[in-house]
This record gives C-alpha cells, sequence and structure tokens, in this order.
C-alpha cells in the first residue's frame, strides 16, 4: 500500500534488487540502464515478425525471452553481477517485446521506445502509438508496482526450480512466463474482463446479473483471494486509481460496471455475514481496458511487471542454491518383467 | 534394466503413456502416429534457420519447442486426448529439431527424417547424413530407453509446477527443457567428457592421473549418483553396448579410456573399501561420442529421450491438478515505510 502510493516502479525494482529504496542518485542510474536496455536487436524484432499473428501473447513473449538468451553471450555466466545485468535487460525488454508483438498481429508497425519515458509511460506509448495523459501513466506505474513481487507463488517457484539446477536466468524467467500463462495463475483478471463483458451483452442489469448468479450458485469472477482473507490492498489502491480515471475520461463504460458490481457485491455480503472482498484482479481487467490494453494481454502485462520479482528471487536462489525436487513415493505395480511382443 | 535389454524407445513410449506395453497393431500404430509428426514445418525451420549459431543447443531447443506452441491452434486445450497427441507430436519432433539445428549452426543443410527408421535410427540418421549400423542403432535407442524417465526429478518437477496452474504441455516441456539445462542436472555426462580430453590431452598415463586426483581430492566424474547407492543399473547396460560398439569399431578412443579409468576407479575404490560405480553418465558419454554426437549435444539428446516421460508425468498432473506452490516464512524486516527520495 505504501510502496502503491509513494513510489515508481523504478524504484521498486531498485528495492527488490538491492533490499533498500534507491536514493536520487541510485535512481538516476537504474533508470538510464533500463532505457538503455530497452531496444531490441533487428534479429529479435524479425522473429516476433515471423511469429504466427493468431499466437497467445503469452506464448510469443515466452519463445522471445528464451530466445534472448540465445543472443546473450554470457547467458550462463550465473555470476551475481551477470545475473543482476540480466535482471535489469529482461525488465526493460519485456514490454517492448509485448508491445512489439501487439502491434505486429494487429498489422501495425512496432513503436520503438522514448528516452526520457518511465517504463509505465513507455509501455502505453509503445503499445498505443502516443504518450498517455499523467491519471493514465500513474495508473499504469501502479499497476506495475502493485504485481511487482507476491512471495513463493507458482510461477516465482518455477523459476526457482529451474535455476537449481544452475540452469540461466533466462530459462528461469522463460519458465516463469509459461507458469503464468496458466488461467489459474495469471488468468483471473481474463475472467473478470470475461464476466463484465457477458453481462454487458446479456442487456441485464448488473444488479440483477449478479443477483441471479450467486442465487444459482455461480461464482462471481474477482473476489477472493487465496493469500487474503480480509481486504486485498491492492485493490483498494486500484479502484482508488479508477476513480480518478473516471472523473477525468469518457471511456468509462467498464469501471462504471465493476464499480456497480462492486456496490452489489458488498450489499449481499454483508447480508449473508460473509466477508468476501473484490481483489486485485477485480478493478485491474477494467482499468487494463480502459488505459487501451486489450483483454489477451492482461497477463502479458502481469509478466511484464512480475518480472523484478522473479530475478530478484533468482538473485536468491543463486547466492545460494539448493537443487529443488521433492521426494515421491512411488506407488505403481512392482516386479513387472517385459512380455516378448507377440505374446501380449 | 529389462526395458533396455528387451524393448525398444518405441514401446517405452507407449509404456510411459498407457501403462502398460503395446502389442504388435498397438505398437505399429504408435509408430505411424510419430513417423507421421517428425517434419517440421518451413516456418519452424526457418526459425532454426534464424538462431545465432553459437547458441546452446539446450537454448535452441527451449525456443523451438516454446514456438511450437504458438503453431498448434489447440495448445491450450489441455484435454486428455489432445495432450496426447501433443505428446507424441513432442518426441516426434524434437529429435528432428535436435538435428537440424546441429546441421544449421555447422553451415550444412538440415537432413528430412526417412520414412520406416525407428526415433534412434532416424535420429543419428538426421544427424550424420547416413544410416548407422546395426549396432549404432541399437545403442542410440538403449541409450534413449534408459534416459526415458527417471522419476521427480528437477526438470519433471519444473514442468509439473508449469502444468499445476493449468498452463498448456508446451510451456510446460519448455520449462523442463529449460531446468535439464542446468549443469546439476543435465550436464553430467558433458564434465565426464571434459575430464576425458582433458586426460587425453595431458598426454599422462590414465592410471597415473586417476591416481593423482584422488589423491589431491579432486572428484572423479561419471561415478556416484544420488539415487543409486549401489550400481547404477543403466550404466551396466550401457557399458555392455560400449564393448559391443568397441568390437566393431576403429574408434574407440574414448571407449578405451573410459574402461581403463572404470577399471582404475575399481581397484581403488575396492582398496579404500569404498562403494562408489560408474553411473550412466560415465558411460554415455564416450558411447555418444563415438556415435558422432557432439559434446554440446548431449543434453539435448537427454531431453529427446525424456520427453516421454515428462510428458507421461503431465497427463497424469493434468489428469488430478493441483496447483504446486510451497508455503515460505518471510523472515525480512516488517513495518518498514517508505521515506520520501529527497530523505534517503
Amino acid at each position: 500500500d505504501d510502496l502503491a502510493r509513494n513510489s515508481t516502479f523504478e524504484e521498486v525494482c531498485y528495492l527488490l534488487w538491492n533490499g533498500e529504496l534507491p536514493n536520487a542518485e541510485q535512481l538516476a542510474g537504474l533508470t538510464a540502464q533500463l532505457e538503455a536496455e530497452r531496444g531490441v536487436s533487428d534479429e529479435l524484432m524479425g522473429m516476433l515478425r515471423g511469429y504466427p499473428k493468431d499466437a497467445d501473447p503469452m506464448a510469443a513473449l515466452r519463445t522471445a525471452v528464451s530466445a534472448l538468451g540465445m543472443f546473450d553471450g554470457a547467458a550462463d555466466d550465473n555470476s551475481d553481477a551477470e545475473n543482476r545485468r540480466k535482471a535489469i535487460l529482461l525488465t526493460a525488454k519485456m514490454p517492448t517485446i509485448v508491445a512489439a508483438f501487439d502491434r505486429i498481429r494487429q498489422g501495425r508497425e512496432p513503436v520503438a521506445p522514448k528516452a526520457g519515458l518511465s517504463t509505465a509511460a513507455n509501455f502505453l506509448y509503445m503499445l498505443n502509438g502516443e504518450e498517455a495523459d499523467e491519471v493514465r501513466v500513474r495508473t499504469m506505474d501502479v499497476a506495475l508496482v502493485l504485481h511487482a513481487e507476491h512471495g513463493m507463488n507458482a510461477s516465482t517457484f518455477a523459476a526457482r526450480v529451474t535455476a537449481g539446477t544452475l540452469s540461466d536466468i533466462y530459462s528461469a524467467i522463460t519458465s516463469a512466463i509459461g507458469t503464468l500463462k496458466g488461467p489459474s495463475h495469471g488468468g483471473a483478471n481474463v475472467e473478470v474482463m470475461n464476466m463484465l463483458r457477458e453481462i454487458d451483452e446479456s442487456g441485464t442489469d448488473p444488479k440483477e446479473w449478479v443477483l441471479q448468479a450467486l442465487e444459482s450458485g455461480r461464482r462471481i469472477m474477482g473476489f477472493g483471494h487465496r493469500v487474503y482473507k480480509a481486504t486485498d490492498p491492492r485493490a483498494t489502491v486500484l479502484r482508488e486509481l479508477a476513480d480518478q480515471i473516471m472523473q477525468g475520461s469518457q471511456q468509462t463504460r467498464w469501471l462504471d460496471l465493476s464499480d456497480r458490481i462492486r456496490g452489489v457485491m458488498a450489499e449481499e455480503m454483508e447480508k449473508k455475514g460473509k466477508k468476501i472482498y473484490p481483489n486485485v484482479d477485480f478493478f485491474s481487467a477494467s482499468v487494463y481496458t480502459t488505459l487501451g490494453i486489450g483483454m489477451d494481454l492482461f497477463t502479458a502485462v502481469f509478466a511484464i511487471a512480475r518480472v523484478p520479482g522473479w530475478t530478484a528471487h533468482l538473485l536468491e536462489q543463486y547466492a545460494n542454491n539448493r537443487l529443488i525436487r521433492p521426494e515421491v513415493d512411488y506407488v505403481g505395480p512392482r516386479g513387472l518383467k517385459v512380455k516378448p511382443l507377440a505374446q501380449r
């Protein structure tokens, strides 16, 4: 909550990689390093142009990050200094890859990164081809901060399992992206957006829709969280920003709809004495849509935001490595013999 | 041991995917499906041609398998039937990818798969451009059988963690390849080969070299195993095949050297009353080299062999899925507040 309100994504990157927030000089240094690494090579851009236009953006990102590893001559150097360089490289280049593939698949030219913009501002610029206003940039930045790190989730764990064999950081982040791609992990806000669209297209009053859904035992997407049993603090911050965008924007359709659903759910849960609150995915769906981010890019935006968290875990893993594999019990049949083919 | 002596890689694939060995008709069916899936598209071959020539073959394989997922319109269909189709597809195409990249990076044209050959025979054919003799094909086949599955190792676990979010099988196998790439997992036979080369180039008598190494406390590569405290049964089978190749071949340099080291180690360990036996990696190093497989392809050959095991685990995971993530304790500082930038 404090970081979302009082810091930027770049400051949070520094915090995750160094254990403390940067001073002005340190922040300027990191900002310059990120800016210098944002471009992608002609070879990689050529590869992105060759990807199938209907590929899942997460499959494209997974493939492109894996390819980045082939172009880094020091990919297999797992020294702390090299891996810190690669953490910056990945954090800088992944937004460029996501924005470029999104434009290429729509038959538009990729937009090169622009000097002087923050990660958030630059991503919206590369995606939409024009600079976003201050409220939108701040909202994007907060969304990145809110998703930058979240403990030992499945994608972070997959990255650590990969690094545990002393494989390289590109392999580990490729594993993380492939793991985040699963609908049970990175896909929750996509389900929220699907629900919002369904309500919108049904023509039903949102309150009626929610009441009917609750009656029929259907799950309302974007409420409740495995970890947060009370309010998801990330949801609170994002909702305040959503309010700000709504005040300054004509495109408030999805935010309005979200707000109505939240209101109905609050009433209904209070009546039932249940404590189920909206989570970060509930608000990020309508916020991202309002920022011009297509629904099938949501998980890729999550990946862009999470890469400092993933790489911070990996720096820790490499600094004190253990191979990670559980012991399992074999419970199948024993003592079987190969029967000759003719007798089977 | 029984499977290595009395079955083929294709039969073991069927066993891993179905829980029992195939009858003649079932085996013919699987063989035909594998053969039909061996080719790769022009688009994928074009991508392989664009990879940096000095890329690690495992990084190339990781990237190409990730790309395969972009070309499969049903990549995200996790039904059992679709994932069985993809398991066959991956087992069929991965050898083609490894062989094609190896030839492309040497400036040679890839060799298309040849109808009527087994997985082992076809791989050696695509790699070397000519069909291998029967002993070599049988040796390759046994090496594939020996590496096809090995319980809950790190790469298999990484694949399951990725699938645990209901991500797709291409993501899971990409994670597995990236994890196997680590020197603590897939790289052991590379270290054996490095040692053999070092001994060869030193000009020292192998017995002297081993005695000196033991004296100085240096680890002799390819001996001992985390799981097998007595003989590694895979090593016994591979050694017998190595003997057969040696009898029929002029290129016995590395096999001879391995055999001498094995002999010295057996004597020395007996003297010390220690039980340390050669493992599968000790023999696979010289066997692969004799089969014309370059040292930096060893881990990719491991991956080709392991894909039926990985996919068998994944079929099990998807059939009864749980999200896999451990609980961890946060042990860092608490209650910190964001200090304004100017005060840091």
